[in-house]
């Protein structure tokens, strides 16, 4: 059960659909031609075949192991790996090259990283972590800050945290009481209790730097008065070195259903020494750096889980001899046929493959956008790549998730009998990736986002821009009949999105509630409509190479799971677009006690 | 976290919904006026949450500990439970009067049984296990063997498993390899490994009775070489007592996601002493005796599970405070509002309350029809019932486990963070639930028994009987406005189904492979069709007892979940049926290197 880095996938989205070449006057595309990132993903891919995927159960099966004086043991063979994974450079791959780091695309390392939690997601949470970290202090740090800390946190060697959940508040953090008290040589003195810190404490790394979510003494009420804080667990020396132990521990590990490879730590802040990063109050902001980032990423897990699975499930469903094809035998030497033969179980696979790499293209389109938004000297770019970012970071969060636990548990249902025990990887997949639809703000708190915040913002900007991309794209290809079912597809759903975008905007603002009742199903209706527009331009990709006479059964196959999902997956548009429309009133009906 | 048994719910469907007292011609109704029904649901309902329901989580953590010595030590506590019921005579709720049985009906039992799974799912599938070898052996017995083993196995003083899988063969019976020599005595040698036999070894009765598929020295190829026998643990002395022990041992447990606290038991048969049941190569057809019981009983399961989630979800929702409601405080006193308050945290909660709600209807008018034809003098009425036994079985099983799960998994979604660590129970209800779709034929085969076997049967008899049934009901119903939305609903399920059916007439015989890949999205068509039904009948019975002056507001609130169920959970039916339609030839046509 190896899992295989999707490099042929990655060559083709990268080089055919969002052709990186036509971007190559971004300067982070400077050293990043196609070929040397090509090169690049084959070296992480390896890295996560061989080094990575093996530890994957071993974590499942070990756990992490916490100690009464603080520390945390992780599994048999993480730190070996982490520390192979520093000396290549690999958690550098987007760093900012003045701080040390490679400089790549975001759209390199977003492909690195779906292999890195493909593989083992557990593992890859310790250095993703870090890399929110890292994006909040190079964001909102200090150029001491920056100096002090990123090159370390940029390679990895330091590890990196957000602490933001507390017992009594994990989605309002309006309710926040980690407090900080100002001293007079301009530190402060962090005192609180956090819960459900990934990565809060383990053996891997030399230091850890803590973002904290704290209260200033006499700070405003509710979110206005939040302030963020860098809390390393030792208190860097003159020279950048780890110095004294902070007063900040982990007391404890939290008992969860999956990523077990990861600490999720209980966390106690005891008069800890910390450094005010940005503005007093203003810590939310810098906060949701961290959180969009992480957001994003936890999208490329849910994918990530769904590949993985996806690929035990069809190396089980080509090696289980059971029954016989519907249509007579398929393997009249052997007992029995590979499962695979049988319809249902192949419709398991074929949603997988639709919604996977339909969701690959999407999750690569979004973070190009965010180069685009981050390094293009084009204003109107600038301007379409983060409205892009803000629009597609909850749709790529919650969208990808949902449906990356579908797969992960249509998987084990391939597995049959054998899916549920421990000896296959089926149930790992299916419990690791569950958390995805949780943490970073559950998949409600980003459907509310979209249609709450982002919908909404500059006027509708970003979803208009969106709308007239697909005209434009619509337009362009109407008279090439072999892009007609795909070109129908996406029509379709471009317009159930249109009317479900209408509706939000008439009964919405009226009653917060109906939009609040409709959201879930808006951003399905949303996630849909950009896979069937990823669809359509991974077609018209594959129409062109078939065209220049490229015979790999690549681009044949591509077209026939790109026709699938417009037949088999996107039906569920008109579903969810019948269930907005209902509005909240039946919804909000019940009294509370009739629960 | 405490479960309350759903009686208000019972008293509603048996009384009003289903009727009882209609049928109490019916012997089996003979002792049991509805009075007496609900005075034994309510005792039955205090055992489960003051005895069962307590021992859950203690089931999950522990789980069951094989010994070298062949034995298996059950969770603390199970033993204890386990005599308190068989002492009280429930397990015999619905057994044969001729063996001791209380000869109640089955929809009684039925409802009993889900208060079990869904108080402690691994505790009660040890007397779940049982009633299905009870019922090969009152179906296929000798009077010999009847007398011997059923007044013992209908109290549950011993247990009885199913032991039908192999390593190489599960859905696929033919390849079962267990072999039976026959001895001068007329016994059997039965030889072979046996793997996943729930409640195969424990400690809680005195006796074990294995029902073993095996096949007899010389018998044809497949299925047709299948015999079954009574292979005791202990072989029964002349007096009924358990004597010696027989060679069939657990040789270790199977690790798994959920259901910890049952033992699913590694066997191993070694010259074992059997007897067999039934006739020689027959045994398929008695199997299938308990299958079908089994499959109805693991319907009721996947309801059951969704009905603890949906409770344990609820309870959190009101207790819970985060954020504000969208319009407004509602509670202003408090530091936030309860999450109840959210629209999308109800959307979670009433598409619970909607299946549950409708489900549990489908499950007790199901188990009703399986009372009439077992039972009625009424020859057509018997017809009837064994038709829709057959054709609803397999929905009953795939449906209310599909449902289950994705309940179970919203459940853990309205809990936050906190549902996916192990300290409340949403975690444990998703993996335990996640068992259903699986055992007893996966959710794939029953929806292929469904298309393949029973759509089919005597010329569609048994679809054809519901569609008139359905099309009585609208008739009779059509003047009354305050039924509208219900019989709008219906009608419209109604008609896609019937689209369905005959798209897979007309295509399904042409490519058997269009009827596979049809299968799931009929069958959860059909699902969706028999709870429209449900809906409407529950709404009937509310109306009715509106009118007669009844104010409690139970009926206002089944009004409005009814009504929720058409307007949000009805609109799939279109996306199944469009599904459907398609065909198997996108789905069939990549070759099995492209997976």
């Amino acid at each position: 059960m190896t899992y295989k880095a999707p490099l042929r996938d990655y060559a083709f989205l990268l080089r055919h659909v969002l052709k990186l070449e036509d971007h190559a006057d971004l300067p982070a595309f400077a050293g990043a031609d196609i070929d040397t990132v090509e090169q690049i993903l084959e070296e992480g891919g390896r890295l996560c075949e061989e080094v990575l995927a093996p530890l994957n159960t071993v974590g499942d099966k070990q756990g992490c192991v916490w100690s009464p004086d603080h520390t945390v043991k992780t599994p048999k063979g993480f730190k070996e790996a982490y520390q192979q994974m520093v000396a290549a450079g690999w958690p550098n791959l987007g760093g900012d090259p003045a701080y040390g780091g490679q400089g790549l695309p975001a759209v390199v390392q977003t492909a690195f990283q779906e292999m890195v939690s493909a593989s083992n997601m557990a593992f890859g949470m310790y250095p993703g972590l870090t890399a929110g970290a890292y994006a909040a202090i190079h964001t909102g740090g200090s150029d001491e800050q920056k100096a002090l800390y990123l090159p370390k946190m940029g390679s990895a060697q330091w590890g990196g945290t957000m602490n933001l959940t507390e017992p009594q508040c994990g989605t309002d953090l309006g309710l926040l009481r980690t407090k900080a008290v100002p001293q007079a040589d301009g530190t402060y003195k962090i005192s609180g209790q956090k819960i459900w810190i990934s990565a809060g404490e383990h053996d891997m790394a030399e230091n850890i730097i803590h973002l904290v979510l704290a209260r200033i003494e006499g700070a405003p009420a509710g979110v206005k008065g939040i302030s963020l804080f860098i809390v390393p667990k030792f208190i860097p020396t003159a020279t950048g070195e780890p110095g004294e132990r902070n007063a900040v521990y982990c007391t404890g590990l939290e008992e969860k259903m999956g990523i077990h490879g990861n600490a999720t730590c209980y966390m106690s802040y005891e008069e800890a020494t910390g450094w005010l990063i940005g503005e007093e109050n203003s810590g939310l902001k810098l906060m949701f750096v961290m959180m969009n980032e992480a957001r994003l990423g936890v999208g490329v897990q849910g994918l990530a889980q769904g590949e993985a699975a996806y690929q035990a499930a069809a190396a089980f469903a080509k090696d289980r001899l059971q029954g016989r094809s519907l249509t007579g035998p398929k393997n009249s030497a052997g007992p029995a046929d590979p499962i695979l033969v049988h319809p249902d179980v192949r419709r398991m696979l074929m949603d997988a493959r639709a919604i996977l790499e339909g969701g690959r293209a999407f999750m690569l389109w979004t973070s190009l956008h965010g180069d685009i938004a981050r390094t293009s000297s084009d204003e109107a770019a600038v301007e379409k790549g983060n409205d892009y970012m803000g629009l597609m970071t909850p749709v790529v969060k919650a969208f990808l998730t949902d449906k990356g636990f579908k797969i992960a548990s249509d998987a084990m249902q391939t597995h049959g009998g054998s899916g549920f025990t421990e000896h296959f990887p089926a149930s790992q997949y299916l419990r690791d990736s569950r958390i995805t639809l949780i943490y970073e703000g559950t998949n409600g708190v980003q459907a509310l986002d979209l249609v709450g915040r982002k919908l909404a913002a500059r006027g509708g900007r970003a979803v208009m821009s969106f709308f007239a991309e697909i005209d434009q794209f619509l337009a362009a290809q109407a008279e090439d009949a072999a892009m007609g079912p795909y070109l129908a597809g996406l029509k379709d759903a471009r317009e159930k999105l249109q009317e479900g975008t209408l509706w939000l905007m008439q009964n919405g603002l009226a009653n917060p509630d109906n939009a609040g009742a409709a959201s879930t199903d808006y951003l399905h209706l949303f996630g849909l409509t950009a896979l069937s527009y990823m669809w359509a331009k991974i077609a018209r990709a594959a129409l062109d190479q078939i065209a220049k006479g490229d015979q790999d059964p690549f681009y044949a196959n591509k077209l026939t799971v790109g026709r699938y999902f417009i037949e088999r997956i996107l039906p569920d548009a008109g579903a969810h677009l019948a269930k907005l429309k209902t509005g909240s009133e039946l919804m909000m009906s019940l009294p509370a006690e009739a629960f």
